[in-house]
């Protein structure tokens, strides 16, 4: 008889289909299910980006998210109602598993950092098999679309969510050679304050969306105040050694 | 009459020859030129990592590092050393983008974050039209071959050198939710001192050679100090919020 199926987490990169890893695009055509993340009522960004590499033969398994908007990460329940969210996702996946199938779940960027893979991979471990394959982060993929060289020589990099209170986003870029503000949404006039607060602003890069069509980057200063897309970040570089 | 060649800045993965992305393949394929930096004397780890993407009719164009140790990075003769092999590495370089021929530059990891391609990028994008192709970094594959979720919710991420001084490492190491030490080599027992100064070693996992045959993952409790390899770093990972 055969056993149960083996889960992978699959990073498919920050959003140029050709930015999937060979053993991405193996890994989803050997498998008998794709799941992935969306908002309710979409098809999701996830699912638009491996779209070439799917074939009619796979099982597509959609994780629709409780609610679409990123200012109730704090509030009681909406925590609650994610919480119920990923249960009822890992019964639906552990079901697929427990039936035989290999299941890709697909993670934008890499699956280890900040992915909602991870609260899946963390209920499902102690069951399933896991296999993560790693992927081109979102944060590569802006640097590279920026051009911009990030950590020289002995360079630290803070990567960081402009979630974080004003005071603490300064204590922690204060200490950075090299930054990443992620995150950005609605804090973009936040993330801006405390760099502009620290120096850091006049070298800062603005990129919305690196390696997908719509793709564009500006000097920080070029761009105004207001909300931003999701897929956008501030990135400074560092000035360590160059010989 | 044909125009200059343009550069790829290619980021080749932690290891695994497949976790070249697609467009890594697509590139290097279809280049006349793959350039690489390797130790004196050695073939080098990058050309070992897409040997099976190479073709019998690539000129293949090793660039060879001066000096094999790490520890001269702060030497006056060894930085001018290291200058003029990028300044050499240039000039043979931009020979063949003049030719007509387009170069992959090799770069283990992610072009972008601490390679020595951006040394040589620097001195040749104001000449000829270069191309960044963003690639898994080293970090994403040693977290992954972890199988350690790294960031959650609001957690920042620091990377750092453990080729600073161990004051400078505890004060970036305090402001961290979740942190990476690279360039560990000979700098193993101060990184390891810096971690347990501020009550992180006992969740810090320690990672060898990273999606490679003779990969290697402990916890950092278990590790005996002692010069490690160059592929090795310690993760902390984060513990932010999970639903």
């Amino acid at each position: 008889m055969k056993g149960p199926g083996r889960l992978y987490g699959i990073g498919i990169g920050p959003g140029d289909p050709e930015l999937l890893t060979v053993k991405a695009t193996r890994v989803i055509a050997d498998s008998q299910v794709v799941a992935f993340f969306a908002k309710a009522g979409r098809r999701g960004n996830a699912r638009a980006i491996v779209d070439c590499w799917l074939k009619p033969s796979h099982i597509e398994l959609p994780l629709f998210y409780p609610m679409t908007t990123e200012s109730h990460f704090d509030d009681p329940p909406y925590e609650q109602a994610l919480a119920r969210f990923y249960e009822e996702s890992t019964v639906t996946i552990a079901a697929h598993l427990e039936s035989g199938a290999d299941v890709a779940l697909l993670s934008e960027g890499d699956p280890l950092l900040y992915g909602s893979f991870m609260h899946l991979f963390v209920r499902l471990r102690e069951r399933f098999e896991v296999t993560i394959v790693p992927g081109v982060s979102s944060i590569c993929g802006a640097w590279g679309a920026a051009g911009s060289p990030m950590t020289w020589g002995d360079d630290s990099l803070v990567v960081l969510p402009a979630t974080l209170p004003l005071q603490e986003l300064i204590r922690r870029l204060a200490l950075a050679d090299a930054a990443v503000v992620m995150k950005i949404g609605r804090n973009f006039a936040r993330a801006r304050e405390a760099l502009t607060a620290l120096g850091m602003a006049d070298r800062a890069i603005y990129v919305e969306r690196a390696t997908m069509t719509e793709e564009a980057v500006m000097p920080l200063n070029d761009k105004r105040d207001g909300a931003t897309p999701y897929f956008s970040m501030i990135l400074v570089p560092g000035r360590g050694r160059r010989p």
